[in-house]
């Protein structure tokens, strides 16, 4: 299995990308094509000793900012580590493609040089959140935030793919995301997007509201990229808030302090919980091609599981499932 | 300050409007008139003492449930407690509405009897949000679920003047919520509410993230009804779900249970801080009117301070700011 992972996506530099890619050849032996600037990434492979059997650097000299335009920025960066490494999964020279970079960046420049499997109109983003009943899947967080109804009813087909053949699950249920349980709530496109799921075979079970994805009511949660977008920041800005509030009580306190001491043996295996880099990436599905998009804060055990997630994405071939499912649910 | 109580609102049953609107009588001293079933009420009422003085029953034999279709229950139910309490309004015989009831039928039923203040075309749910800084103020969480671009312009004028005189911000900033900071991100939709704004002369300081929120980044959060319903709802169970699984793991670990005792003198203030009930209800902004919606799970608490804001919102005048400003801003 090889994998081409940019070498220049998060935020943190280069140097987590190496050492994810490091962890990722130890722990699953897969080969890992690091693209981005040479000198940069061989200081750091060598920094780590030498992985050159396993790893190989392709020069791109340019990287795309987290903030730059993405269909701009795609355009005029062809030397950019995102391009570049598209590039080598087009001429089918890898398996598979990781980026923890701009995230509209890698949609853009992935659906331009991949483009999308057949039938698929749009590529949506799945991402596994954690719930109190395991592990579900949200679609789409991003990648088209002006979705038609259609397109929802495919990011079903390809997230019940992805949970089938990815999360094990053998009859993952979906849900709508809506503002009440009610067939008749929501804008006249989510409405639509409910008739279209319910007429399919898929394991819809109807609309589900905003205080349901993390009771894990449903495997599956579908909804337009712009509110999946928004729900995440939201998601991580509660508890990060929560949890600066918190310490600053208890650094008011010394009573509480050795409580937190002694309480912080069942914090630890709900961070496991709630780790995101446990789940490793996200990938953009819909897209002829297996790209995994990665937190733009990655730390290395996040790249080295998203490195895997590609690699599993692609041994169980699931946008061959995803093409025969659009064709029978 | 006489103020009427939709007392078949809430969730838990008239007992909690009852305990309330006493509450609110004894601490403001506003008149209260009781809405809904009179036997149930006067039952409420000779349980906890006489306030006949201060508070009137006027009775209304029916209940529009919460998941009733909002539309077709106001037309049908024409003798429902949010109808006959928001025609007491109408007739100009109370200075505000409160209900925790259900909340698409508390917007119809005002929108069709009290109309919109003259120039506003749509009116938009105000909710106050603990944050880092304090609080701050998201429009619309529901009232509108399909706005256009003029929607959340008008949403910008009528929380900057209710941010002004009922939580005494100066010059409150305003953010509209997006999926990037740039102006070039979001919808047209949004890029249209987002030249409006920016042509405006409110405090308008930009595209704001779902991350931005809890970190109380800007005193108004604009967005549509759609998104803010569900952000409010995922903020909650977010919250939900982190405390059920801290208990779950402390209750495996003696340490950890002694820790969580030691703890809470930390936690208190947090949850007083995070306690939706201590800002009362959210005025549902742009009617010709003061309404005053409150949470269905309200407690005793929450009602009483609805009132407070209900009464607050008329002595403010806050709708003839609102007026004024929607033709200087």
């Amino acid at each position: 299995m090889k994998i081409v992972l940019d070498a220049m996506g998060s935020e943190m530099g280069t140097s987590v990308e190496v050492e994810g890619a490091i962890q990722a050849v130890k722990e699953y032996g897969h080969e890992i094509i690091l693209v981005g600037d040479e000198t940069v990434i061989k200081k750091e492979l060598d920094k780590r000793g030498h992985y050159h059997g396993k790893i190989s650097v392709v020069h791109a000299p340019e990287r795309i900012e987290m903030h730059e335009p993405a269909a701009l920025s795609v355009r005029r960066k062809r030397k950019s580590s995102i391009v570049v490494g598209l590039d080598i999964l087009k001429r089918e020279e890898a398996d598979g493609f990781v980026s923890a970079g701009n995230t509209g960046a890698v949609v853009c420049a992935a659906t331009l040089s991949l483009r999308m499997l057949p039938g698929i109109e749009r590529p949506g983003i799945a991402i596994a959140i954690p719930t109190m009943r395991g592990v579900s899947v949200m679609i789409d967080v991003g990648a088209n935030i002006d979705p038609k109804a259609i397109h929802l009813f495919q990011y079903g087909v390809m997230a019940n793919a992805y949970s089938r053949y990815i999360l094990n699950k053998a009859n993952p249920t979906i849900g709508l995301l809506n503002v009440g349980e009610e067939e008749s709530k929501g804008t006249e496109f989510i409405r639509e997007a409910h008739t279209l799921l319910s007429k399919s075979k898929l394991n819809f079970i109807g609309n589900i509201e905003g205080r349901d994805i993390y009771v894990g009511n449903t495997d599956i949660i579908i909804c337009d990229g712009f509110v999946g977008n928004v729900i995440l920041k939201v998601s991580e800005s509660v508890i990060d808030t929560l949890v600066k509030l918190l310490k600053k009580e208890v650094a008011k306190n010394i009573i509480a302090m050795i409580g937190a001491v002694l309480i912080s043996t069942a914090f630890k295996p709900l961070k496991k919980k709630m780790d995101y880099t446990e789940y490793g990436g996200a990938p953009l599905l819909g897209i002829d091609g297996n790209c995994i998009i990665g937190h733009g804060s990655s730390t290395p055990k996040a790249i080295k599981n998203a490195i895997r997630v590609a690699a599993e994405f692609k041994k169980q071939d699931v946008n061959k499932h995803i093409i025969e499912d659009l064709e029978t649910k």
